[in-house]
């Protein structure tokens, strides 16, 4: 029945003010305002919806994702829109498009590494979406190592150009979104060759395709690389190939603020200094970071619903069976991933309370808290992003058979956020990169140098580290957060300390880090763990209004740290800061916490406030009215326009009349 | 460059015989040869090309599936293939198809619950494929319980029929494979209901379809239940719903082995004993484990063979990059991955025998054993089917951006393996079924029943395992087999008697169970990691020929267990089956081994014997001929038949024009 809300008895039961939950997830009232119209906005518009995202041919599908793009632009224009509501309108159209690429990251490119004559020049352009332009630096046989690109753009004192030059099949430019079929432009990392010297990897302003008739220019090849992960997901996206046969382009293309060739072709650092490029990334990496907690939100938004309505086994004398939700192995997978949802929005928010105060550091070009804010924005990248990856096929296991079909929404959620923990740095390189800066941060200790920022104050204290010992008696002792973070920051600290100390027996400290780097990739997760942990720590001794909110969140807070701990245990115990009894104590307590949770499930989900147009899945309705609106679903799939399939005449009908030796095979 | 080996320096590398570990890996020398033939006559066979196979829309990639499928049937009657080859066939075409529901739960059905006179009547019909069958057991809202199935088949005597009906949209059949499209008959699970007494769930043959026309009979609602997971994959799958409105059929159509049905309407308990059926389920989740196998080292040979191709970072001085493989993170994720492979397949073979030992027994009535080959199998079925699935995804993730792309082959890989998790038992629901063996042989031990067969022969020992103590006291004492199995039973049988102990606290048991049910999993996999340890170590006691295989074998077999001792370290430190010492220990041996399985890998995998057909991966090839091939590929993508893609006109000229109010939205 439409109209009837199937989980009304769930909602009935929340301890806590949900429109006031909503407000905290959402960061603030303005911003729950600004994304509840715009989801809604684009949840009406029928141009928006996904209804055949899974079913369209791949030609179609693209069809369907360049008229969704050009609707929103329109829209933008029409509705006058501001940048955070632009911003917030692509994130809820919620289909990956050459666009994220032009707004993400070539227009910051031009920003970021264009001089004011060149951003004067190229800006204008692409604010309007005169130009489209994408972002080319991966290459085939090349992608973390950045260093190792093998375009080359040489340049040419004789005509004042650079001959872009792509030497080998491994240079050819491989991945960049938006390049297969719809940009006219892109920036392009290639090696500045300049009087017979290789100045490393430089970013260069390339016309790709014909303002005209769309074909592509002289001397340039691409091309999409074809079918990706996922049905929909990432398949709306063109992710091209691209290979340049000796492509010229003007000297002022190349992309000049941080350094310059000169007309007779000499090569000039500028004084801007690189740091800022860090900047970039620190901004990038946080936007992620944020990112995570709403995916990991949309599947455990879709898992917990369905948890509620489903019933399996355990029916008493043939009444109804069990909510599945009420099953602790339910609760022991589901509840932790609520908890971590909430866990990675705050130090999503904390993170870009960083990168606004890295930002302010480098303009007064103070660049003591950027090794820092580089080492947290990598860890917690790679941290919440493998969380959420495997919290999302988490969740679709949660739902039983019915998550494999792709009207549940999670094969898609999965598909299209996976690639997360590949880009902008693989996660495993990102974690070696945090290491590097724990291994220097305690290397100083001994000479007495306090580390720089609050993430890494607990290092300072390493003599209090390395001879903690936990007063844990008790179950409830548990239940206190300087208990918890202590224990976190101990074993973070002599993990870091004894990788410190192994390194040291190496005489080749770049072969010590290698041979270690399995510890120091544990080292580094610890670190990051601390940090989670303590921000969601401290958001809780700030001010939470709403009835019950803040008594919500400090289970959830608990939860996050005491399900860390029991999947860790076995760092808490070897480097002995828990000893087993206080392990069984948390563990008893994580259990009992659990039952806390139940009755505010639903509601805790609902607080992310998520349309069904965004989940776009049968099993996370609001109203809960699953299995009627799954029966409807399948039927409205076009492989049951017709009850005989194709390949009846040819494949079936001669098997079963036994005339196959007649059928056309 | 066509022909030339570019993993040739590798295979030079390896330190044993390949050819005799791929008859290790088979099974036998005549395992090896039939597996070996026939993967070579599917693989020259362009009918079964998978070369298109994720970028047709559904009704096309269906009617190929069709086209296989029929003409594997006509190859096997020309080639006169035998049973084990048909098999092998199927496996090697390797595209979810109609025929393996026919094949391999229909027959099977009938085999197993029909009389001898219904055998007679209907199995040369399914042998000839004169009618193709289903097995249509799941509901729309009832998976595994299949005690709350609602369709029903009442018996009406008057007509001498049972009326088939579904009374409510929740009992509509949901997921039957063949169902949706293909199948004309179905073994269909409704509850019995004769003289108004409901008997619980039967099964009852049903033709669906007019063997004329293939139109659905009357009364029969039959379709496809849409997309699933994954661009092929499943989705080669006619997946089915199925609706009955009171569909009448004879009442000789009830498999009638158990139980009967007069005429009169008396229902009737044969005296076959109900415990047989355990006997197909111990076969079908054996099949799953060997199945394990296969997927895992699919994934774990492109993964391999791929990071020996890649290479990233590191280069000094100018020259080549690292070898991805040479990475020690790498190792440490690929390596216990590929000794996975080696462990599943061995406890897979165990299995095997472990079914024709129960399969003898029952036939003499001997049913002792059957609770611990149920628990083993149901164990095992879940352990290999979760780590080969997660195994997967690690696979595709350590092959960087392009595990990305459907070339890699990857994708498809873990999107048609993962149902594997919940089918045939959903993995947690299996689980507790082992806990609930567990605690029953642990509480019998105290009235001094010694536990029936080897696998839980340990717990027998139960003062010796809560009492002892490891001896490890150096790196080497590790490579023991004695050492480690001792401290996998220890752990195991500690958790079981700890879950014991607590669930006597209960009054009610059952409350006890439901509250204990995370520890109890806990222990569960403790428990059947003993097993697949145990049986790597006791293949290791037999003889292996082939130099250097033994010796391989080994390392791989310490590799097994001290990745999941490192993993699981938190549950034998609490346990105290080891110190924090020896967990060191164990770790630093770990790390030594794998230098040991590095010069190996690439051979290591080869005699998995995987065609370059079968991983039907571009990362994966044999040749390592990666990048040429993956640029090729790309560019046979259909989206790539034309340079300016469909909605250039509509969606993007109109942009880059400034004229988009003047478009087609």
């Amino acid at each position: 029945m439409e109209g009837v809300d199937y989980l009304g008895h769930e909602r009935n039961k929340a301890q806590f003010d949900v429109n006031a939950m909503k407000i905290v997830w959402a960061g603030s009232r303005h911003a729950f305002e600004v994304s509840d119209r715009i989801a809604k906005l684009v949840a009406d518009d029928p141009v928006f919806s996904k209804d055949n995202r899974v079913t369209l041919g791949r030609k179609e599908l693209i069809k369907n994702t360049l008229r969704k793009a050009a609707h929103a632009w329109k829209k933008l224009g029409e509705l006058r829109l501001t940048e955070e509501e632009a911003i917030m309108m692509r994130y809820f159209v919620d289909e990956p498009a050459y666009t994220d690429l032009h707004w993400g990251m070539f227009i910051p490119s031009i920003k970021g590494q264009g001089t004011e004559e060149q951003q004067k020049k190229w800006l204008p352009l692409a604010y309007k979406m005169q130009i489209i332009g994408c972002y080319a630096q991966t290459e085939l046989g090349h992608g973390s190592n950045v260093q190792g690109l093998e375009t080359t753009a040489t340049f040419d004192p004789q005509t004042d150009e650079f001959v872009i030059h792509s030497p080998t099949l491994t240079s050819s430019k491989w991945w960049p979104g938006g390049l297969g079929k719809v940009s006219t432009h892109a920036v392009v990392y290639a090696r500045l060759i300049t009087m017979g010297q290789d100045y490393g990897v430089h970013g260069f302003l390339v016309q790709l395709r014909s303002l005209e008739d769309h074909t592509p220019l002289p001397g340039i090849t691409v091309g999409d690389i074809g079918m990706k992960f996922g049905n929909g997901a990432y398949n709306t996206m063109d992710n091209g190939v691209l290979v340049f046969d000796h492509v010229r382009i003007p000297r002022d293309q190349m992309l000049m603020k941080v350094s310059q060739v000169t007309k007779k072709g000499e090569y000039i650092q500028s004084d801007v200094p690189r740091q800022l490029v860090y900047g970039t990334m620190v901004y990038v990496r946080q936007t992620i970071v944020s990112g995570a907690s709403s995916f990991l939100s949309r599947a455990v938004c879709i898992a917990t619903r369905y948890s509620a309505v489903r019933r399996q086994f355990g029916s008493k004398d043939g009444g109804e069976e069990t909510q599945v939700i009420d099953y602790k192995t339910q609760q022991s997978r589901l509840f932790p991933l609520i908890a971590s949802a909430y866990a990675f929005r705050f130090v999503g928010e904390w993170l870009k309370w960083l990168y606004t105060d890295v930002t302010q550091r480098l303009q007064a070009s103070d660049f003591s808290t950027l090794p820092e804010a580089h080492a947290c924005t990598a860890g917690l990248k790679s941290l919440t992003t493998t969380a959420t990856a495997d919290g999302i096929e988490e969740c679709r296991k949660l739902c039983g058979g019915h998550g494999y079909l792709c009207s549940s929404g999670l094969p898609e959620l999965l598909a299209v956020y996976v690639p997360n923990c590949t880009y902008e740095g693989d996660n495993i390189v990102l974690l070696l990169q945090v290491a590097r800066f724990l291994m220097k941060t305690v290397s100083q200790l001994n000479s007495g140098k306090k580390p720089v920022g609050t993430t890494t104050a607990y290092l300072g204290r390493i003599e209090q580290q390395l001879t903690f010992r936990s007063d844990v008696q008790k179950a409830e002792d548990w239940l206190k957060p300087g208990a918890i973070l202590r224990v976190f920051e101990a074993r973070s600290a002599r993990m870091a300390v004894a990788c410190a100390t192994n390194l040291k027996k190496f005489s080749n400290q770049e072969e010590g880090f290698s041979e270690l780097s399995i510890d120091l990739i544990e080292a580094s997760i610890a670190h990051c763990q601390v940090i989670i942990v303590s921000k969601f720590i401290e958001k809780l001794e700030g001010e939470i209004p709403g009835y019950g909110v803040k008594q919500q969140l400090e289970v959830l807070c608990f939860i996050y740290a005491l399900s860390l701990l029991h999947k860790h245990q076995g760092d808490f115990l070897a480097t002995k800061s828990i000893n087993p009894d206080q392990a069984h104590l948390a563990n008893e307590m994580l259990r009992s916490l659990y039952t806390k949770v139940r009755p505010n499930a639903v509601s805790l989900v609902d607080s992310f406030n998520h349309t069904d147009h965004l989940l776009d899945s049968v099993l996370g309705r609001y109203d809960g009215n699953v299995y009627p609106k799954l029966y409807e679903k399948a039927w409205q799939d076009p492989f049951n326009d017709s009850v005989i399939p194709d390949g009846y005449h040819d494949y079936i009908r001669p098997l079963l009349k036994q005339q196959l030796h007649i059928a056309r095979l």
